[in-house]
């Protein structure tokens, strides 16, 4: 009654992960360099193949890959889905899990053997081509995560623990590509009760603006109406 | 310079597809009962493995099991996502990728060899347990569907061409769990500008109503509001 597993050809598995942030108001994507093949020398993102002894499950997969190319550990990763066929990868049929997250934007970036490098992108001014369909799978993630914005407080994620105001508005506005309103920003983001005053402020443009924490939970707030651009 | 596909072990990857339908105002499954091992004689989605030679790509693959073992052909196949780890399967670390779909309740079911019967089931009437873990594929696929039905017009796709305004209310209720505000849910509909009137009446509760179609590209409009319950 035991079932063969080797009895029909299986598709390559892997995971990938896109992971995002801003930095001065423009949003950034993590990439690789590929040290081998296939598509050695391109830029790619940090992704790789499940280690069936290793792995608990996709997300600690995707965990695994990109804290060993890139010495980054995601805060979060949200699934973004499947992609699987018979073109994206020359060696054949093959499926990548991707997972996607906004992250602050950290330094000391490392990198494996199986890595040249590691380095954050501008959207705008991506290393083309990209690897596989990496350049696809990034458009992807971004229109998710801008879907997202406008319902619920993912920005906060690409902020430290702390933050003012126009520092969250800043990140609405990089990921949507288009500025918000600030006083129906501000009206939207106090009528959820989301955030917490710290307590403290910060000298901004010259005057002292509020400091902010995400309320526990508040990760997954959605507005029940989405931003107005 | 050839990467060997079977240097590494590879998890066992299949696809799943959760169908709905709406019977007489109750959300209803499509499931197939097993006719092989693991899991032999319990009811699972209907769904498979890939076939490297024969599959185009992901939703190919789902639609092609789909169709081989109920013999139904889903109008639309969305993607819910991959679930992939060490214990979902006893043959080994094995993935799906699962799909769900919501459409009209079509007679006439036909199933392959490796399946020995299929059936629609009320979502709370579910031959438990089900293989794998295909109830909570089912759980996540209710949800998305909820969510769905909270912003877009999803529930016509269980809807045959034409429709009246009372039919589409009754598929959002049961899809929802709760009723819906008729004065308000019409004039959100409205509002929307997705369905055009036919033309023709049907007899309803002893007067005539419009019937509606849904305007091209409609399927894919989403309320900026959420409906409210």
């Amino acid at each position: 009654e035991r079932y063969d597993i080797r009895r029909y050809p299986l598709p390559l598995t892997c995971v990938d992960s896109v992971l995002f942030s801003v930095v001065a108001g423009e949003l950034k994507v993590l990439l690789v360099k590929r040290a081998s093949h296939p598509d050695k020398g391109l830029w790619g993102l940090p992704g790789g193949f499940i280690d069936l002894e290793q792995d608990r499950d996709l997300e600690a997969c995707a965990q695994r890959n990109l804290e060993a190319k890139t010495g980054v550990r995601a805060p979060y990763l949200e699934q973004l889905g499947g992609v699987g066929n018979a073109s994206r990868d020359k060696r054949g049929w093959s499926i990548t899990l991707a997972f996607y997250a906004l992250m602050p934007c950290r330094q000391g970036l490392t990198q494996a053997s199986t890595v040249e490098e590691a380095a954050w992108f501008a959207l705008d001014a991506l290393p083309l081509p990209l690897a596989f369909d990496h350049q696809q799978l990034i458009a992807l993630a971004q229109d998710r995560l801008r879907q997202k914005a406008l319902y619920s407080l993912v920005a906060a994620f690409a902020l430290p623990e702390s933050f003012t105001l126009t520092e969250l508005q800043e990140i609405h506005e990089a990921i949507l590509g288009q500025p918000l309103q600030k006083k129906s920003f501000r009206r939207r983001i106090e009528q959820a009760q989301v955030l917490e005053a710290t307590g403290e402020n910060r000298v901004e443009v010259g005057r002292p603006a509020k400091l902010y924490r995400v309320l526990p939970g508040a990760a997954h707030y959605r507005f029940s109406r989405n931003l107005e651009c």
